[in-house]
């Protein structure tokens, strides 16, 4: 009797913190943990419904893939009132490309989350991006389109969307922040260093000083990403100053 | 001063005509007409926006294409547990295929309220399915994503998805019908006849009667789509008698 007490005592630990993960990843409270449970569900642990439908991410993957189609359809042709409908199927598919969502599944560790017989050290790169499809699905299902945008707004297009550098405008922010250090005199110096921490994958940090000043601070899987996810938070500290030498940006 | 007063006049009763015309297709008013206006202008009128922008039906193309996208996803999702990703992405291109968006075009009239440069008879049949997506977009940036749904779900998904239809167990409800009276020792009756009134297209109509008492009626393009939506229709109001002969519905 102790012993089922433990056991089901030691669920309901697993159970709570699978919660409070979606919960941090989601910045809400799922209101239906099913969904969520159902798009970390990979297809190996072979569950079935009462009906005899298999539970896994698979399907949530194809909602979740509309889903993120939609908004981001909705956010170009309000952002980009000059670009043709040729221009906005183009932009759209770079934001949602396969490399992409791997890279915004990687970002959240999603994988941390996933239910499978399977070790996850034999998953390919293209489970970061599914599961970031099938938990898009799983949002839409527990709460609707509103907080589905919501998610993908703050999640997706605020830290990643950037139409200048997806247009191929800026194609390295690294490069137009040093450019801009040298000509206007300033000493710069990237500090990166490993910081896996309890990750599963490597990961590196990165203090970019300007003047000896600490001006960003970014953390990626490689130290390049890293590099230049720091520069392109500098960029926006300097953007005004930036611009008057860039007037295309 | 009177005949400016004469144009102005007829003017808004032509822009009153559109408003209600929309009404009417929508089925609930329009807060800014001007999203219409656009979803019904051919590039060829060439009209720019104070920033030089085109105002034509195109860019909404985009975004209905992609609503319409995500509310078909997320109704298969829901009506077909049982399908997987494949599946689903296969029976949505189904629904949302050229031929059929054409098809839906055409049956809301939506060319009568095109504004173009270009006679109406020179259109090709995509020019329906354009302007349906059109006005998908429109709707979205009206009223959201709600409404849009409400709407795709009026206009589309009860008077045309039909699963059974789509996975082609049902090729056609007009042979289910036949069979279905010639086993039953029933006498049906295909009534046919020209029906275009008002409209640019030819139109058919029909009557369709089952022992001379009539059971549905249709109007189509064809006469074959005409005999075969009245069949539809009529193998609904007999549903259950026919489901007892073909256990597979």
């Amino acid at each position: 009797m102790k012993n089922i007490r433990n056991i089901l005592n030691s669920r309901s630990k697993i159970d709570g913190n699978f919660f409070v993960s979606i919960q941090n990843i989601l910045g809400f409270k799922p209101k239906n943990i099913a969904y969520f449970k159902k798009a970390f569900t990979h297809r190996s642990m072979n569950i079935k419904d009462a009906e005899g439908h298999p539970i896994n991410y698979e399907r949530l993957e194809f909602l979740g893939d509309a889903m993120l189609g939609s908004v981001i359809a909705s956010h170009l042709y309000t952002e980009s009132p000059s670009g043709d409908e040729g221009y906005l199927t183009k932009m759209r598919s770079k934001i949602v490309s396969r490399e992409h969502l791997n890279e915004l599944g990687k970002d959240l560790h999603l994988i941390n989350l996933v239910e499978s017989k399977i070790p996850k050290g034999h998953f390919g790169d293209n489970i970061y991006g599914n599961l970031f499809e099938a938990l898009v699905g799983a949002i839409f299902l527990d709460r609707g389109y509103k907080y589905c945008e919501k998610f993908i707004y703050k999640k997706v297009i605020i830290p990643y969307v950037d139409i200048a550098q997806l247009e191929g405008k800026v194609i390295s922010y690294k490069s137009l922040l040093i450019e801009w250090c040298q000509k206007e005199k300033k000493v710069f110096d990237y500090n990166v260093y490993e910081d896996t921490g309890n990750d599963e994958i490597r990961h590196f940090s990165v203090k970019l000083s300007i003047d000896n000043k600490v001006v960003s601070k970014a953390r990626a899987t490689s130290k390049k990403k890293a590099e230049e996810k720091a520069s392109k938070r500098a960029f926006f500290v300097f953007q005004n100053q930036i611009s008057k030498d860039n007037p295309s940006l």
